[in-house]
């Protein structure tokens, strides 16, 4: 079933039976490298997710390691949900912007969008990006990109994700604290404050929004930020896929943008890990935008599922990524149920 | 499931939630009226089969006929599997490419191309086929073709159409003895070596391939050869559907063309039953193209059904045809289970 966060219900029930077009952003931040920071992979190879979470999504394949990113509690990637929901409902189309990863996916035929983009340094050093750069290529790309469905699921996978979408968004004088989820049940909480702490204390006389997530932010945010804008702009139906970290997203663009946004086309859909999740706000983070979007999130879960794997998601671990929710709420849209969803994501763990 | 013959699998990941024209090649050669060559019909009315074969597709009722055409052991034709795949998960289009049949199909709305050309005379009279011609038109035809889907699946209805690609790969030169399979389980290898044997022998003082093909070839092939070279010229995507009779236009197609073909945008795809015959060997005839493409096969069996017409195909008669087998892939494309099918394929036959 999906459950209204915020927004307007006919926004869904317009989208049943649509076609849609994923597009899977995938970006490296070397915050991630910080010892107990997410547990988004495998430690020492985290930098690899992105790239992981891409060939799985795709080829049901991980070409660039051996075995699919699995946290060291077992954990498996909530790519798992994604691919399961493709092979089971196949979205329109799968398309990967590359926003600057280590590895290249190995992938043939997907059509890979490049932007010249690297890997952004661990914000605790200062990021190094030029964001004025990055937020412009997003709104160009918007305003030429060619949809070839009905509407776009824009996902991500970038891990340490939710710690620079917090850096970014308190940079630009949002009380966020305390409303952000982590890929942790229990979040690393002191950590992830000290990163932060030391991140904002490198742009304490910095004035300029740009100049700021320069130095605290990741290229995933920026660069849709800058697309939500241009996509806005042109009507394009647009579903941000995921949690507080796009939520970041849409705040980011709130606040960078010179037009008013119009969100009667925006969605963000997420999963029920996370908008239940009593240790983050995402409602209240979306309550913070000037305008009004339309929020869901479906309420699967692994009820039906003995798979202990599986069960930690119900217990907290994990939550979302890779457009996990967003394809769940696809999956309702389109009449595929929770029982065949489950015995699809475990055929993946056999 | 879809399993790996030759070629990239991201070919058939890209092709997952894609749009599919369904092109059906029909064609009558009075080869298939020689006694005891071809099963693929009802004794004395197999020239009727690929005009059954394209009315029970498009619109499940047989017109031209009281029945569907089934053969003298009763093994019912493989358009009852196309036709499945196309209840449960249609086609975008379909279309029929009329390339010389006896009796027209009498179907309305559906687009019927047609090319001037009649049924040929049995290969051990001479075709009386202008080759060149036909695979100009072919050539031609695809030059101008309009998609409108993303990709093509080219399925045929031939009967005798593997007697007569043997019979033209030999005469082009390739090694291809034994490696061509049968719509019977146990291949009538007497009587259609004395057929090719003897049609060969009408080319005995021929140089030029075309005019050797004029004498001992099918429409179906010539034209699709012609086409293949056109659509891969062009980058359509572009699906052969069926087991060594597609393979043998292929190898024409190699062999006649001007152009290096560039098999990149090619697949062929085909059924397990034609995959893993033992008295065939589809992949070693692909393997002599002088181009890579992407031939998978359907896994799908007759095993969850009970229907003796039905076992009798994973017993190793009738194999292939009508496209049965890029059907199935696509079928496994869009999420459609092998119970489904089975299921659908049972009432057929109720």
């Amino acid at each position: 079933m999906i459950k209204k966060i915020v927004g307007n219900s006919d926004f869904i029930e317009y989208l049943r039976g649509k076609s849609a077009t994923f597009a899977l952003s995938i970006s490296t931040t070397k915050t991630c490298e910080i010892d107990g920071l997410t547990q988004a992979g495998i430690p020492g190879l985290i930098h690899l997710t992105p790239t992981l979470d891409a060939e799985f999504f795709t080829t049901q394949e991980v070409r660039s390691l051996t075995d699919i990113a699995t946290t060291p509690k077992g954990v498996p990637t909530p790519a798992l949900i994604s691919r399961a929901v493709h092979l089971l409902n196949p979205f329109r189309e799968i398309e990967i912007f590359d926003l600057g990863v280590e590895v290249k996916p190995k992938i043939d035929y997907f059509k890979i969008y490049e932007f010249g983009l690297s890997y952004t340094k661990s914000i605790k050093e200062g990021a190094g990006i030029d964001a004025k750069k990055v937020f412009e290529l997003g709104f160009n790309f918007a305003t030429n990109y060619e949809l070839k469905s009905d509407y776009l699921i824009l996902g991500e996978s970038v891990p340490s994700g939710t710690t620079t979408a917090l850096c970014s968004t308190l940079a630009l004088g949002y009380d966020c604290k305390g409303k952000f989820s982590s890929s942790y049940k229990d979040s690393p909480e002191s950590i992830k404050n000290q990163v932060i702490k030391s991140a904002l204390k490198n742009i304490e006389n910095i004035e300029d929004d740009f100049f700021k997530l320069s130095l605290v932010s990741d290229n995933m945010l920026i660069f849709n930020a800058g697309f939500v804008v241009g996509a806005s702009k042109r009507g394009i139906k647009t579903i941000l896929a995921g949690g507080t970290q796009m939520a970041g997203v849409l705040l980011i663009a709130d606040k960078l943008s010179n037009l008013k946004i119009d969100g009667k086309n925006l969605g963000l859909f997420t999963t029920k890990w996370l908008a239940e999740d009593e240790n983050s706000d995402l409602k209240a983070l979306l309550q913070m935008l000037s305008f009004e979007l339309n929020a869901f999130y479906s309420d699967f879960d692994f009820s039906l599922s003995e798979h202990p794997a599986l069960k930690l998601y119900d217990e907290g671990e994990a939550k979302e990524g890779v457009g996990a929710g967003a394809c769940l709420v696809y999956a309702d849209l389109n009449g595929v149920d929770k029982y065949k969803i489950t015995k699809k994501i475990e055929v993946f763990l056999q």
